[in-house]
């Protein structure tokens, strides 16, 4: 090995920090562990019998071309299905030419970092936000500006300020990263009326939004918000979907929906990055997309969750020492917890441990290094019994530490 | 759309361009063009009978897993299958800690300069060299120093001449970047006597070397060359693998062979970038590997681009002038022509595609913007018979252009 590996790494390398997350997914690998801590949908939600047929189908009539390399654009039938489901559902009036199918939502947020972000450039973050948003805008060395949620999302005020103090010395963020619906870790769902006052604010300061939406189609209660693209409907706003959490992770196929601008710099990167995604995976899922099954499942996955979720608020209900408080989400996969003040998830974490239930400490979302008295829990991975047993080793834990 | 929206682009994306070839490949869409452009292996190289049963039975009996989320080395598996065909048939010694799965090699050469190079840091490629390749460096702001290859590949002599120069200069390059094997676009094979003399000046001048291998295991002809890997045999050098061209493009799979301490900060750098490579592709590619049907299948693609190979050769000598002269390649995809001095590959294919026929020119491949009277074709994608008539085709362009 040369002698001065270390130093020969570029700055982004230096500036890179192991996830938390996966870190911590390894202390929790012991089969004894309740674990919170991962972000993972049920197997229960995979649609494996009806893939069978849909991937044996595939396999009969155009496996040659699903097996040669394919557009950076992504799969055209894909892209098609995917922008009839925008504008029926979500009264959105897009074409193919602002859709670009990626290697999931994270290679989204990689390129849509790298076709924006200088080292040094701002991006105004939620505190709390995706930690994988975090981290891929710090490989490009982004200085991550945090504005406040309050039960309503990201604070319209507390953004507007730091726009305003920005603006006054000359600066501007590349792009403000917002997670609207039940967002991650928060679990907090952003209403209509505070949407418009972020968009008036957007464009008030001519400033880019990358609406991070992961989990808008698996609603529990409550009505649909417009979407913050739908809301603008100027070019403001750059939006990425995924099926990570509506169909299967294993997949990694996600998509861009932004202006043919955006659309157009983001395809040039990812030629540079990866080429295109599989073709392979993305010839099935277009065909599963197509077919309605999608659509019909997610019901089932809403259903599944939803009682996941209802049971694990029940518990903390019930466990919970009163100084503790939860996020109630319309839907999702996370609710967040907030301890009191003087306690720190970190140390607890080491505890819990020991009792066998883990979850991610707060701080792993803030890019100020605060939230110590705060964890991220997950409910759509473990079983139902296991949201029931986890909370109560969770709660006796907490118990355990209060002064 | 915000009104500076070409102003806040990176300076990472403002410098990036538009695939040549990618382009190219649009005008030659139109079906009745004979391509040697693109780089596409022959759809009758796919395994499609072979796969159908593997995936029905990948469905049956572990579709779950495939469909979650996987670890960011890849699936272990498959990283032991690569690693015992390396050991077994390159006689290396690596572990899983050496080896890390990447969506395909393009993203391998993406993440190996987003962990080296920082903006204006220097790379020393050959004198033609993979244009995927210099397009990832380039995203990253690398300053490319070209090394003229001869008919044995990278010279050795300008290679050890370049590093001292900048030693002098107190600089180094953060790698030299070699495809040792059936180069692309050259077609040229690094004999292992070269192979020594380079690895013996990257150990002097203390530098790595980044191996780019995706032909390798597809040799008409002649004995294989140690790897660079093995020939160095101290963690100098980064080797890239992919099933791209021995398998199926549309499964986007890759790897990265080196030292664990540059494995660890690729498997950094990919968390941030998309996760993990989709595992359900992954779960298929490791039981084609394992079944041994691969090894099998290579010497029925080795047969199948030979005779195309031979074909396009044997045309080469029949139909063209004596003045244009071209690499006769002992494997790969590629072969590589000559013109006169006074010709320029770039008017010509304007000629050649009214004449349906197409190709790539050379200087798309040389990072000092030399190589104007050169172009690479393509002879693994093209019907054998179409492998004839191109070139007719094209001799009758090139003569028709003669001074």
């Amino acid at each position: 090995m040369i002698s001065d590996f270390e130093q020969i790494l570029s700055d982004s390398c230096k500036g890179m920090k192991r996830s938390a997350i996966r870190e911590l997914l390894k202390l929790t690998a012991k089969p004894e562990i309740i674990s919170y801590a991962g972000g993972l949908p049920s197997p229960d939600s995979f649609p494996v019998e009806e893939l069978k047929k849909i991937v044996a189908e595939m396999m009969e009539t155009e496996a040659a071309s699903a097996l040669q390399y394919g557009s950076t654009e992504g799969d055209m039938k894909l892209r098609e299905a995917l922008v009839k489901y925008y504008n029926e559902n979500e009264n959105l009036n897009i074409t193919v030419d602002n859709l670009i199918i990626t290697t999931a939502s994270q290679q989204a947020l990689d390129l849509v970092a790298k076709i924006f972000i200088n080292r040094g450039d701002k991006v105004i973050v939620g505190l709390p936000s995706y930690l994988g948003g975090l981290s891929a805008f710090n490989a490009y060395g982004a200085k991550m500006t945090g504005v406040s949620l309050d039960d309503k999302g990201m604070r319209a005020d507390e953004l507007e300020k730091t726009l305003a103090e920005m603006k006054a010395k000359g600066e501007k963020p590349k792009f403000i990263y917002i997670i609207p619906d039940f967002q991650n870790p928060a679990g907090i769902t952003m209403p209509l009326e505070r949407r418009k006052e972020i968009i008036d604010i957007a464009h008030k300061y001519d400033v880019l939004i990358l609406e991070d939406s992961p989990y808008r189609e698996l609603r529990f209660e409550g009505e649909p918000q417009d979407m913050l693209y739908k809301t603008d409907g100027t070019g403001h706003v750059i939006t990425l979907g995924t099926f990570s959490k509506i169909f299967a992770p294993g997949f990694r196929i996600g998509w861009v929906i932004a202006h043919p601008k955006v659309v157009d710099k983001i395809v040039m990167a990812k030629q540079g990055t990866d080429l295109c995604t599989p073709p392979f995976t993305q010839r099935i899922a277009a065909r599963y997309v197509e077919s309605g099954i999608m659509s019909e499942k997610i019901k089932d996955i809403i259903e599944l969750y939803r009682e996941k979720k209802d049971i694990m608020l029940d518990t903390l209900e019930k466990e919970m020492p009163e100084v503790v408080k939860w996020t109630v989400p319309e839907g999702g996969l996370f609710l967040f917890i907030t301890l009191p003040d003087y306690m720190d998830a970190e140390a607890l974490f080491k505890v819990a441990i020991e009792e066998n239930v883990a979850f991610v400490m707060g701080t792993s979302f803030y890019c100020n290094g605060k939230g110590r008295n705060t964890m991220r829990l997950n409910f759509s991975y473990a079983s139902k019994e296991n949201n029931r047993i986890g909370i109560e080793r969770l709660a006796k834990v907490i118990k355990s530490q209060m002064k």
